[in-house]
């Protein structure tokens, strides 16, 4: 494609995560996804941080008799209605949230066969549906949450006692709405996308039982409270496994994830001409060293020996990447990861000419700043240095969000309402 | 490609490495590269942990009268005969090296217009070639070295002071042999594979000056030796800059790099019907965080979403990346780099299937141990466990080689004498 045709690299990478965002739209994710009436009640439930937007979606575009409750975030609400939108507490549950789950699970013991029930499942849900399993309290659950928290153990190893705590999740929302229809539907922010992890499946399969919760905190030498080991020692009911009738009429449909996202921004980047390369959903990793290993790669396809097959993979080309880093905090700056990601790829790029990135949290908030993430320019470093401002001493001091502030690159969107995790573009051009 | 062809995962894997030492091996490399005879003398000179062998290799193919001198480690020498192979202090250059830097700028002295220098650059080479500039003594060279080293200052900076600190660096041996013809034979280690930065250039252009090194000093706050400080201000003659005559009859060529093993390795890998996927020669970083990246790739390509333009890479598929990454130790274990990336690996991937890895120093040994890496396979955690080996204790105590010592699946080589850096090949069968 000639130079003409060409967007500048900042507004071409933006279109990409304009691309990515669309992608994970709970209103164009929804749409296409609306299940059928059924003869009895619809009623809808969800938790998460795209619940509200995902319940609007909903009800726009459902016909009939509809009612329902979501969950979501304080501050994450949305007019809606028809389904009744509940702020609670995240990530620390709180009275309200389990006031409302405890409603959430009274909706669906009404329904009967004719009735359908409805999940909306986003990030977050997890936290945002908290109903105390009989005999246990919220401050029991708060209490063996906080102990895992500190304990290392992984957010796979903390579901699987959360749900083993729960009167809601892991399936048992589902075996509360047996034998009424059951639908979820999702925006995943987990790799991999597995539907037993996202919001900790209150309506698919746990495969994982009380002897799996009980090794989890014997391996971290978790002996309180006392009653939360009791319930895992002595209560009855499992969880709802894989094959069990309770899913017996239950669909699960992914409608938005960060593997989604990341297609749909290749596809914009095709239309453009400019060949993407897909590396991966599910990024992990401390910022800065995630960031060094993307510009060994960059600098691999500008140097034009990126080879696939046969192939050399030709610039215009551009790295498309999600996931979720982390960041470990030394110094005493301001910016979430995907600052942080942009400015150590900027020192190890040190100005590379012909390379532009963009990093941005596709919730619009990254980490607790106004802004989604910010855009690298080949001369970011240059210009910064012109402010006064050293690449290296603000990576030093975490200081993301003053280097682009800086520079007047941030990428600020307001919060988006949905989460498919991080998006990261380089152009190599 | 069908079942029945294909080598077992690890002995695929190992072919891939032998391909890639193969490429870098100085005997096959120089054979091609070998300068034509002149009417007078030729003269070898070199430097590094590959110099005995590219030493051996070119005195094997030449058939006119040679003579020559090259430095290389404590225990890296080989027979050969005509060529002097001298063995000097690496990391820290004593005065054996000072010695023997001394008599090869004599011989280069001596050369008229009818002789050639040659040159035998490999990694190490900056540091076994330790000549001081008049007015400093190895003693000064060494501590400011060290200060350097201690200052977080990176190896650019370190090698821009060096070379205004030298007799023989940046330029200056060629200086001493102009107007003979100059070759330079290069293995390089280093990202890019700059002539200047490869053993500190000595028979290149120089393109860093004195202002540069004293920046470098002022930006770290080394004040100290004062000798040192002295030369960088009063030194009359700049290391030579590219354009200078003294290079009008110099040439470099590169035998082997990172690149160049990694290119031969995919090769290899399509001879096999496994599509490589070259991801970079030069990826640094911390072991384990790198090692977290890789997993993310190699569970993308597993999934079949590892996207390229409009196509997916299916498998079987190899992941190629070089480079030098780092391990900040915190336990108490034994292992290089290699190993301990592999051990990360194995804990991100946590048995996924289909997925078998190997990572090894290409010259031979990781960190101080007596392999050069190890391979991982799918059941590499499970056949640990039950031997009472945990991956995850295990990379907490930085025990990579008990990790794969125990399982038996160390890669051991002896030291190769040659390096072109750390290769890795992750295999999505």
């Amino acid at each position: 494609m000639s130079a003409r045709d060409q967007l500048p690299p900042g507004t071409f990478l933006r279109s990409l995560f304009d691309a990515a965002l669309a992608a994970a739209d709970p209103q164009l994710a929804l749409a296409e996804h609306i299940p059928a009436a059924v003869t009895g009640r619809t009623v809808v439930t969800g938790a998460g941080k795209a619940a509200a937007a995902m319940a609007q979606a909903f009800a726009a575009r459902w016909p009939g008799p509809l009612e329902g409750l979501v969950l979501t975030r304080y501050g994450h609400a949305l007019p809606c209605e028809r389904i009744e939108i509940c702020e609670v507490g995240h990530p620390v549950p709180d009275a309200a949230g389990e006031r409302a789950a405890r409603r959430m699970i009274e909706l669906a013991h009404q329904l009967g066969p004719d009735d359908q029930l409805v999940f909306l499942a986003s990030g977050g849900g997890s936290a945002l549906l908290t109903l105390p399993a009989p005999g246990l309290s919220l401050a029991d659950k708060q209490a063996v949450t906080r102990a895992l928290l500190r304990s290392g153990a992984s957010i796979g190893e903390i579901n699987t006692v959360r749900k083993h705590l729960s009167a809601i999740k892991g399936g048992r929302l589902a075996a509360a709405a047996a034998p009424a229809q059951i639908v979820t539907l999702a925006i995943s922010d987990v790799p991999g996308d597995d539907p037993a992890v996202i919001a900790s499946g209150p309506t698919v399969p746990d495969p994982t039982t009380f002897a799996d919760a009980r090794a989890v905190l014997a391996k971290y030498g978790i002996g309180e409270p006392r009653a939360v080991l009791r319930h895992l020692e002595t209560a009855a009911e499992e969880t709802p496994k894989p094959g069990d009738p309770v899913f017996a009429r239950a669909r699960f449909q992914l409608v938005a994830s960060p593997q989604g996202a990341l297609r749909a921004a290749a596809a914009a980047a095709m239309r453009q001409n400019v060949v993407p390369i897909v590396l991966s959903d599910r990024i992990e990793g401390e910022a800065r060293e995630v960031a060094r290993v993307h510009a060994a790669l960059a600098l691999q396809l500008r140097a034009w020996e990126f080879r696939v097959g046969n192939d050399v993979v030709r610039p215009p080309a551009v790295l498309l990447s999600g996931g979720e880093t982390t960041v470990t905090v030394a110094g005493a700056g301001r910016g979430g990861r995907n600052v942080e990601f942009l400015l150590a790829l900027a020192v190890a790029l040190n100005g590379a000419g012909d390379i532009t990135a963009l990093a941005c949290d596709t919730d619009g908030i990254d980490g607790t700043e106004n802004n989604a993430g910010a855009i690298l320019y080949p001369e970011s470093i240059a210009r910064a240095a012109a402010l006064g401002v050293s690449a290296k001493a603000a990576l030093a001091d975490n200081d993301g969000y003053g280097f682009f502030a800086a520079l007047g690159d941030l990428v600020v969107t307001g919060p988006t309402l949905t989460n498919v995790n991080d998006f990261r573009a380089i152009l190599v051009a």
